[in-house]
């Protein structure tokens, strides 16, 4: 492997949407997708940003994803709505969801809108950010993209890694971000793991005798775990139902795998929640009782070699600020990738 | 140790209910927490229902509780209210919490009901299921009562194993009900293994060098594990800043250890969400799928040696049929801490 380039983010969503109109999309979708993919690369998802570009085109030209989309609110109440994102990109889905959550939630105080018909729309911690500058708390929760979990004991792959992020916002400090799947390692590490040809920890895998799988090439053997045992098993299975059986969209053995199948209608379900800090309390008292947390965690004695406790999001938020310096590194790999990606659509590369 | 006597359940709510007005309870209020108390045991919350009833004696004696409070809404809005339970029972606040979300959920599709100066309310469980009767999904999140959970990487004890319970209400099928801690065994469990004498499994606890704790009488120089380690800790904290600090409740370092101060004010913060599933589909075509997912997950392939696959809260659901039907068992220990409680506060013991 060479060294990575970088690339400044106005660079990388230009590209992106450069991409996505040359295949169909409108400019205006197109320009909301590329910004969206490219913050996720800013808070360094690396596997959820324009790495996900090449498999979102494939599924696009596979006739897989609607670019003419017709979104509707299916039920509304005061403090509810049920979006069909008619089998839009999963982005411009919750883009659209999101608003419609803060909106409501500065009215009602809390929102809860969930949405079906929608596809993989990148990191949950994109949505649960976006009400925290309206001085809302973010919750987001969706059904994963592939089934890698089985029931806890069992061994047919019933369950993705329904991930969740919940974000509250900070004062003089940053938002404190949890971003995570249910599993105690995403399948997207399990890939990074094998393309290195490196072994995996115990705890990421078992296989179907129950035994610890460490070799990535053979993961098509085994399972991810969940963390805690039963226990992430019993989030796994209720995120699903509340993102995707309560809105209408796939769950269980009806989740279409979007690694293996870029035709099939997804129906991604998605859930975002807003909650209002001033419903509760004013919101400079909430966010500097937020810092003086953060103060408490960081100043925590420590375990022998712990060089520093983290708070959730605080590893992103620092690489958000290096990246938006310095540039998003693209490596030689994935260079390539969307360099070939160009090519086939027939725009200019990423410059 | 000698088997254990059966009681019925209103045997068990009317001695409760004896107990709490002998040290001064209103009768209307000690009703309403024999109720609760007796409904843990009968669902299998042994360490949550009448084991704990010496302990809230204690506190209420040592003027840790109030006996008269006047709850007050302090903040409200439309989907959204703040309750100050003025250090009541955790019971009699929840259960009032959880009416208001109910009901504002009616009308706004979704609740969010959070309470400060509450006290320990038994199992989350116990909230997150009142909500099913009226056709809607439950979601509890509480501080807990005790740090005993230090930051990922650190050793100072600034997190309680805050838990989360979920409920969805099912069809012919029980409701699938989420009961857990943040980390991979409740204390309570630790308390268990040191009274049987004997040794904790690994993943339990570590001690301050980071080592396994596996002696439970040791328990004092650990603390516990959080599950999936770093995203454990996150879900801890998230949880203690949506149950705690939002509503003005205890967290982090100002959380009281109610297993060693009986006198100080615990400030408990909880909350209760309450979704109304026709705000989203049909009630009857949600609990439907609900039943269908069972199936799913029960119907799965198993490992070797695993002879049923569990849902959340069907083990909890099954002691309580069989309980309902044959009494809950009160072991020869608990038999004699309720019958000297009796005797310390004068009433008939639980006959």
């Amino acid at each position: 492997m060479g060294t990575a380039r970088t690339v400044t983010a106005p660079q990388l969503s230009a590209f992106i949407a450069r991409v996505l109109q040359a295949v169909g999309m409108p400019a205006l979708d197109a320009a909301t997708v590329g910004r969206l993919m490219a913050e996720a690369d800013l808070r360094g998802a690396d596997t959820h940003g324009v790495f996900r570009l090449p498999a979102y085109v494939r599924r696009i030209r596979a006739g897989g994803m609607n670019l003419q989309p017709r979104m509707r609110v299916v039920r509304e109440r005061a403090a509810t709505a049920l979006l069909d994102g008619d089998n839009a990109m999963g982005h411009l889905v919750m883009q659209r969801a999101t608003e419609m959550a803060i909106e409501k939630a500065r009215r009602t105080g809390v929102a809860w809108v969930g949405a079906r018909m929608s596809n993989h729309a990148g990191p949950a911690g994109l949505y649960a950010r976006m009400p925290l500058a309206q001085g809302m708390v973010g919750v987001y929760i969706a059904v994963g993209s592939a089934n890698h979990l089985p029931p806890w004991g069992g061994i047919d792959m019933l369950l993705s890694t329904n991930p969740i992020a919940i974000a509250v916002p900070g004062g003089a400090r940053p938002a404190i971000v949890l971003d995570m799947a249910t599993t105690n390692a995403a399948y997207g590490k399990v890939k990074v793991k094998a393309m290195k040809g490196e072994t995996m920890p115990e705890g990421w895998m078992i296989d179907r005798q129950g035994q610890p799988l460490l070799d990535p090439k053979r993961a098509s053997e085994g399972f991810l775990l969940p963390i805690g045992g039963a226990k992430g098993y019993g989030l796994a299975l209720m995120f699903g139902i509340l993102a995707g059986t309560l809105n209408g969209a796939a769950m269980g053995r009806d989740v279409v795998d979007f690694n293996a199948d870029f035709k099939s209608t997804t129906n991604t379900g998605h859930v975002i929640a807003a909650i209002d800090v001033s419903a509760f309390m004013a919101l400079d008292e909430f966010t500097a009782q937020i810092d003086e947390l953060w103060l408490q965690m960081k100043g925590s004695a420590r375990l022998p070699g712990v060089d520093d406790i983290r708070l959730p999001g605080e590893q992103s938020q620092l690489t958000y600020e290096q990246r938006s310096a310095h540039g998003v590194p693209v490596g030689p790999e994935l260079q390539a990738a969307l360099d070939a990606l160009a090519v086939s659509v027939g725009v200019a590369g990423l410059d």
